[in-house]
């Protein structure tokens, strides 16, 4: 049976220069309309759930291309409040082997969503039509409104019945240099509503403030989650690890701890189309294997590998089906399907 | 000889729907950099003269393409300023027959042009290096700094020995409603510094605040731009009248005041393809007629001319050079060149 | 207040060539996903309405495909049934001037739509959710199962209280010749069943076999109307003339037949862009009129005009508000919206 | 039954900026290949004939190119040289309305038509193959050595008992101005040749040095063409009248001198996608009806509406089969074929 | 001197989504025309053989399209038959690194080919033509009508004095599960009628039912490939081994069964771009190779190097010219060629 | 402080397929404007200096295409002389993996710039203006002409002051075989005017027939550089290594010889994109180092990470700033900038 689950967080449009060329050199943009809350809700829908996003969209003819691209990517839109002027965008200019890619935001901070008044959302209404909600540590970075919407909505999912999922996706270019202090009180804000959180051990030791005397990412992360599932209370913690190969390729490692017990997955190497929203396919991988009441090692090879299938889709918006993510876990190199 | 012309104002991103489709339809989108100081600019580029854009934008990737953009429509940009931290940006999806085209704005306010500190341009070492420059009604409606940049420029150009033109553009959505006798003041202080004018009756008006008894567009005109011409002494005045025909076909008529005479272009009636920029073209052939010392009537056929071929070129910006605009005054249907 | 409408009828694909070159000459194809139903439902969502369509599509890439464009149309497709092996297809070549567009078919007839079984639809539970059903005459056309799901599926609406309008779009091609007495029984079936019915005097000459003296279009259509609604027991019946002008621009005049009068639009002549789904977008609009409760006049200017944006929208698929209609019913020309 | 035709004549590569964009703006071109030679054999292919082109590629990529597209518009490829080192080719920027199109050549004298050997072709093997040749004045203005070849091949053609035909084209661009008297030799030598001729009155003025009294085109072609035909025996002469319309369309009415006798087209008037190539078409047509044997009346209506077709055809090559031809010429106005 | 050759077999239109995107996220097709008969026949024409495909296409624009496609592919196009109604179709979704591709196919069974009349064809006349013909285990897995044909063909070709080569590419998906015994008939007919067959272990075992106590690929090749030369008195078998790597390169070995000897190609290892129709190009160099009279080792050398380049070129059909496989088998990695 | 440099060369025209489709395949190419000259001029100018190109072109719309694309490249275009009728043109059809790419040129001989006047250009008032020129043995292989006006180019530059900079560039294709002879007088006429020279061991070798006992390129070059220095007063010698690996990335080291002493870069492995002018962007890299006296280290680590770069940049112009190429010495593998 399907859950019905929600996300909070902006819709962003994503403004891409087609191939690898630069921005000087195209004139040509491909748009679509993503998001972390939009990435980890659409990924479930197509693992069968029923997903809602919360968030603000202008009255316009952007917000209305968003609504029309976000139903294509099978989520419910009507949550979505209409209010405010604009919609927050980035551009996108791929890179090539030593080039980096390269992000340019335009101003996010007079979004619909990050403008939207504190009260502005229905939030005990839209707690009780599901199961379980997800939230992200970029959202956290935006303002104080948006902070309080944030807590807030957590805050009534709870008191409804509801999970709360949480990623700490902390990105330091949004909260400024120096600034975690600052970020971890909201950090702990969101960790003592949350039952999942995504992490690992660098959220522990940078945003939270944890030490340790170990110097090998491993022990560190042995050391430092358990830690922090007591501190918090949160029952379960999950995240990954990822290493870029000199032949461009990434190999990535997933771990879930769970009833105070570690399951690492097996570290899988492949080829990288479209890196953005890849952690989301992880995340929603995670979500989707503890609904369905999934052991440990099932959860997170299925994540493993539906989080290494996004890294093969174009666009920042994972889109397999479980069906394709069970033939990944099957097999490891593919010919054609006919 | 070519002259040195400079025209001061904010360069936008355009990012077009390709085709006739609407944002919700489409997934691509063209791009290209224009804005009325860029358009009047560049064309003045293409009729042999010397181009400077007196601008700021951010210094990232937008910006750099924008700087790219525009040497390829032929101006300099040395004059540029690499400050704030966005470019103003303006969605097209073009409309077909019946259905209107529609344009969407991102936050032009917070641009890096509208949030330039008020002391931030040289304007003293600009005015030293032109002959001419070019300021426009949209920049007067940005905000007061930059309200007060484009009197303090206009007004060193003047020092200088330079002349000024000052195109009306009164676009009453960026002024808000209701806000004529706010935006009078300031469209006095820019007619009491500029040499030549572009305005018609509806100019003298609405924003001028002038009174007629005529009913014809024709007569209010005959009646009041010789009383605009007086009261700010304005050697030059120059515009347009349009009509839209039924057959999709756009009709236009230009006009030029002089020395105290009305000179009326022909009528001409032509198929539209891209509308933008149209008035910009007509402003830079009479700009170009005037550096020339050309007779009224050879200049009002030329703007004319020049404004009717920008409509079939594609994009903002207007890029006949004189021969193209003299062949398109002594023909009236094309077949093929070769 | 929206209601809930259903439209039944096949989803097809839609492969167009670009531009106006033909299969030999290009490589490449626009795809979206259509159908009368699909038109007339997405149309209907577009002003307001909740819109379901039930239809068959196959468990496939293309019908994963199918499912995700018909929701960015604004169409929920959970009563959409996953069956059988096909989507049925259409190529479009577009024509220019002298030379018609060009239609090609795939096999319809192996399509999941037209091999459902017979009992395949759960038609009591669609009903009970709907306020209204929509039915087309090209469905009609295709075997006796789909003909009797059809017949089934308004005799369900019916019984739970629902409004039934049926299209008559008889095309001769998808028939055969000299079968105007087999399909007279069949749309008989449906005509008995209508509340709302399209058609004209050319459907009740030759469809339904009914006789007048008189030559003119206007005058068969005054003298035969009314006989359907007698009849048939139809309260309301709408339809269009069209004429194709020398200069390629067509003149739609709509009419409306209710409570026993006629009531006639004013002639709109426009260019045309995209004429497919165009009668779609005007039973959106005669229906939507209907739901509101307009008054003639009101619900037949609104539908024409409905109609006359709907050839200015690339693709079979009407995409206008009610925002968007109400304009052009003001409007004669429009110049760009900003 | 099928004939057998062939084309002597430069094959060019057409270089096309899409869209009305300037080389300048774009950076895109759509390439494909024609000639006056290969318009007309492919046009004839199309027909139901089996047809030939002579000439000389480049045995380099371009050459391959220009094969396989050659191939693909239906022409026999066999008797092609593959020799020398260039293709001719051309750029074309589309124009609209009152901005006309413009064509830029590469160096058409180095190409491999243009350089191949005196005796580089086996004409009578060639000739031996086929029923008629076509022959064309663009390829009598290039230079001695291809004017000899073109003498030789048609003097050929008439010893193995095929028939002739010759398209004036007279082009001042690639003769020179003042040429008039070098190019009239020349011509002589094909109209001597030739059985059938296309040509109007400004041909045997100009190039052919006649004189009239009459002011108007229609009596100078009834005194001329007469003229013509005794002078140099020649059985047929057909041409066209183009008008250029206000409102873009073309107005086309041809005429065809046979047997003493003129018989005249009706005018027709259509909107106009590509104008290239579209007198290969008409001269296709009425090639077409002379084989066929139809009376004129017939042939120069065929060849009036496929030329008509032709101007509505992405590419310079008529690509329309009798059938299209044949209802273009029962119909006016089309709608869709489905 | 080149030989002239023919395929049998079905012409498929593949429709493929650009780049890597999938069918939910694109709105845009490229179109080609293929088959492994007109793969086989079109490198063979590449090869500097005259190719003819016999096939049936249906008398409307796809069917149009597809013989303009193969007569640009190289290939003769008079023997294929213009009936029935439909053309085969396959969507292609390209995968990438671990995400496999996807191929959905419309329903073969209803088009013309697969529905042409048991006596559709001459094939007497049609083997008078040629010096050989290929025929493909895909056409055999068809249906019965089509299996007669494909007998009475090749028997026609061995009557008339031409070789006849058979490649088994059993295609499990085709035939359904479990009829190994039902196709091994079918299989047997063709293995009698051939001279040379391409196939290895796999089918031996699996389609014609062979045993081997060997457990290796290699010896089960070499103890079953003489047992089934011998057995249906077959000149010449050759096939390849493929396995995919972890850098996703694939390796390919090929081999040559031939007057009672092995001989066996270096392997070669490289980038895959486009994977269908790679066999076939392996299969038109043994052809080629078997035409010339080359020894085994160039055969099977020139045979790999030609299925190396077929992976490396867009599109099912193999291009390469024997000068482009010679230089691909004189050098390993090529820098610019200019 | 930026210096002022120029590059004096042919401006080409270059034509390429779009992915790595042939020629015969792809209806559409891709354009843009480059040259060794306008490479290096270019790279410059994104390195922070004023860039001048000394070239000519025709006064058509290709040439002003070529000016406006210049510009946007970064050059200044004033000293490019406006003659002759045609550009320079290649057509380049991309190569993958086993397949090496295809460089098909038109006539350069007959292009503006190679057909240009002997006295044409202005050398003595460009090099007024300039601190550094720079030239390439490409250009060397024109012809007369063409060499005498390098030759007094370089010699006006070397008198108003300015530093040479040449790029020996031999390319056999040019010169033909067996005109090495030939060739050194001319390189020995560039390598006196120059400052600074591109070149390495096989330059020495085959072009200035220079002899070696060792086999191992690196004791070559360790032996002949030196010499090379010597015997024509150079002051600084540059060049690579380049090695192509067999999964397709290529490896580079560069050396600098200066003040008697080499310095060696580190060897650098990459992915590549786009081959063309990355050996411009290593000497645009070297150049700007010894303007701003750079210890070698630092020169030849900043120069191979120029190169580097380009091979990731679409077309042949190297684009990278020096802080993207600062980023690219400082990191090896790179995720996304955001």
């Amino acid at each position: 049976m399907p859950n019905r689950i929600v996300a909070f967080g902006e819709i962003m449009m994503r403004l891409q220069v087609p191939g690898v060329e630069l921005l000087t050199q195209s004139n040509t943009l491909q748009y679509s309309f993503s998001g972390t809350g939009v990435n980890v809700a659409a990924a479930l829908s197509h693992l069968g759930h029923h997903s809602y996003i919360v968030s603000t969209l202008p009255d316009n003819p952007l917000g209305d291309a968003a609504i029309a691209h976000l139903r294509k990517l099978g989520l419910a839109t009507e949550l979505i409040r209409r209010d405010g002027q604009y919609i927050g965008m980035y551009f996108l200019e791929s890179g090539f082997g030593a080039r980096p890619s390269r992000v340019t935001y335009t101003n996010r901070q007079q979004s619909s969503f990050n403008t939207a008044a504190l009260n502005g959302y229905d939030f005990a209404a839209a707690s009780s039509k599901i199961d379980a909600a997800h939230f992200c540590g970029i959202t956290l970075a935006m303002n104080d409104t948006v902070r309080a919407q944030m807590v807030a909505f957590a805050h009534a999912v709870r008191i409804a019945g509801g999970k709360v999922s949480f990623d700490c996706n902390y990105r330091p270019g949004l909260w400024g240099e120096g600034s975690h202090a600052f970020a971890r009180t909201h950090y702990e804000s969101m960790l003592e509503l949350a039952d999942m959180v995504f992490m690992n051990e660098k959220d522990a030791m940078l945003t939270l403030g944890m030490q340790t005397n170990y110097a090998q990412c491993r022990e560190q992360l042995l050391e430092l989650i358990p830690k922090v599932a007591l501190k918090y209370s949160i029952q379960t913690i999950a995240g990954t690890h990822r290493t870029i190969n000199k032949d461009n390729t990434h190999t990535l490692q997933g771990y879930l701890f769970k009833d105070g017990r570690f399951t690492f997955g097996e570290p899988l190497t492949f080829a990288v189309h479209d890196r953005i929203g890849t952690g989301d396919a992880f995340a929603s991988g995670i979500i989707h294997g503890q609904l369905k009441g999934w052991v440990p090692e099932e959860t997170i090879a299925f994540a493993s590998a539906a989080s290494m299938l996004a890294h093969t889709i174009t666009g920042d918006t994972p889109l397999s089906s479980e069906s394709d993510i069970r033939k990944a876990m099957a097999t490891s190199l593919g010919d054609i399907e006919r």
